[in-house]
Formats: C-alpha cells, structure tokens, sequence
C-alpha cells in the first residue's frame, strides 16, 4: 500500500495531475495495473487515498493541560507537512482545480475534513471540551488562524515560518482569539 | 502615463511576465517605444509602477472614532483590489518569484513596504498613534492577520470572502489581537 502511495504521489511530480494514469503509478510501484483495479477506480483516487493516509493527525496532551504546547506542535505538524510529497500533490490540485473541481472537493470532504478540518481545531476542541476555553470560541475563522498565518508567512518569505514565528502565532493571535491572551493578566485556563 | 499603466497590466496578461517588452507595451498603449524609455528603463519598472499606482490607500476616520469599521473597510478595499487586474499582476509575479527573484523583492518593497505594508496596518497604527490600543500589540503576525485570512478563505472557497467573512475576522481574529476583544466586557476604546 505505502510503496503505491509513494509511487502516486512520485508520478504525479513527475507526470502532472492531467497525465495521472493507473498504468503510470503501476508501472512505478512495480505492480500490475490489475492490482490497481482491484482497489481503486481511477488514478485520482488512488492519489487522494495517499494524500489522506500520509495527513498528519494531531494528538493533544492527553491531561489536557498544555494548550499553548500543543497548539505549538500543531503548527510544527503543518510545517513539517508543508515540504513533504504530499503537500506538494495538494497544491497542485489547487493549482488546478477550475479543471478539476471534483477532486478539489474530494480533497477538502474526504482528507481535511475527514482528518480534523484544519490544523489546530483538533486541540481547540480538545481543550475546548474539557473546559479550558470557551467552545462558542472555535468559530471558522479562529480555526483557520494557524493555518492562514503559516500559509502568508511561507508566501511571502517564500520559505516555512521559523519557530519563534509559529510561537509568534500561538501566542499574539490564537490564543487572543479564544480570549486566553498571554498579553493581559486575566487569563484563565 | 493612466494608458501606458493599463497597457503594462493588459501585455503581462496576454504574453506573461517572461515575454513582457518595451515594445508590447508600447505598442498596446499606441505610442512610441522611445517615450517609454524616457520614463523606464525596462517593462519590469513600467509593470512595477502600473502596481503602484493602483494601489489602495487606507484612510482612518480622522476623529479616530470607528477603528471596528476602519479595519472592515481596510479588508473591503483588499477584496476588492483582488479582482483587479493588478492583482493578476501580483499574482503573476509571485508564481514566477523564483525566476525572478528581484522583480518579486522590488514588489515588496516597493508597493507593499511603500503603501503600508499591509492591508490593515495603516489604520491600525493611526489608532496605535492616538492612544486607542497598545503600539506593542502590532506585531508582524497581528498585522498580517487581515490579509492572512483573506488569502486562505478566498484559497478555499476559491471565491472572494463575503461581507459576513469580514466582519468575523474583525471581531474574531484582529480586535482580539490588538487587546480590544468584543466578546469580553472589558473592551476598552
């Protein structure tokens, strides 16, 4: 499974999303295209399924008493995520999604909303569940905070946000917005 | 200079950043090839000050009485500088940064760095200026908050973000940010 993964996620670097075929990740994974067949339906499944087994899956302190930290290491999972085969299949799906709209929206339906929605909303969730903030907080917007900064930070420096910026993120604009700010004396946790 | 400026936008569209020429331009805005030298050196220059000088401008209420509607008209003029053909143009030169790595860094500082900065951050200082929040609160990720979560919900829904957007980045992400949060009690302004 792992070595077809590799192998969809490879010919589509190579390739090109247009140019995606059974025969071509076969031949790559050094299989039949049969074999192919048996599980998937056409190239671009094969290619989600990749992309959704190598999603990473954030796992919040289990006591619950480390909001900051495990936000923190959300943002670290996004930017570890960012330069591996994977992040790179997702954008170009996005790249080419007016030819494609149906496998962005498979994209979004079956890998991020089925792993969690965004980066950081799992441990907001978490935390927020467990009483430490308030759950009405967690609107759509909070929940994207992480990952529009991480996103406009690589934009523009054309490189992933350093630690101190992902810290930066946590503490100036996450933490605010679910009215736990570092900044005034009257957090409660 | 209004004819030469829309001419450089509409060449970029039509032939692409690494085929844009004196000439093109020139010939689009119906004059002299020559008279354009006497103002730029090249067509990246000319494409540069066409970006310039469409660039919005934020202007703070003068009494400094309305940072809430300040801030949501500062996000109104980037979505609506995003279905200009300026914006195109930006676009352009960031999908090609890493061919043209100087034409991208002299967009930075020379529009970006030279009209604020960033969307938000212009009304933001005014306000900083005149005593209504903390100047210390004004950190680089609390000023690209705006534009951040513009970019990422215009990415997903591959649709500018509608007014309702606005306001919840506003009253979720940026006032939060700054100390000034809606949903405590204790906002002061």
């Amino acid at each position: 499974m792992q070595s077809i993964h590799e192998a969809a996620l490879a010919e589509l670097v190579a390739v090109g999303l247009g140019r995606l075929t059974m025969e071509g990740i076969a031949k790559r994974a050094g299989t039949a295209k049969t074999s192919l067949y048996r599980r998937w339906s056409a190239p671009h499944d094969v290619l989600l399924d990749a992309i959704h087994h190598e999603h990473p899956q954030e796992v919040p302190s289990p006591a619950a008493d480390d909001l900051r930290g495990d936000l923190l290491r959300a943002l670290r999972q996004l930017v570890a995520w960012l330069g591996t085969p994977t992040a790179a299949a997702v954008a170009a799906i996005m790249a080419e999604r007016r030819r494609y709209p149906e496998l962005a929206r498979a994209l979004y339906e079956r890998v991020f909303d089925a792993r969690g929605g965004r980066f950081t909303l799992t441990v907001l969730r978490f935390y927020a569940a467990r009483g430490h903030l308030d759950p009405a907080r967690i609107t759509p917007i909070v929940a994207d905070l992480g990952e529009a900064l991480v996103f406009k930070l690589a934009l523009d420096a054309d490189a992933p946000p350093s630690e101190e910026q992902l810290v930066a993120i946590v503490d100036q604009a996450i933490l605010p917005a679910v009215g736990l700010d570092p900044a005034r004396r009257s957090v409660k946790s």
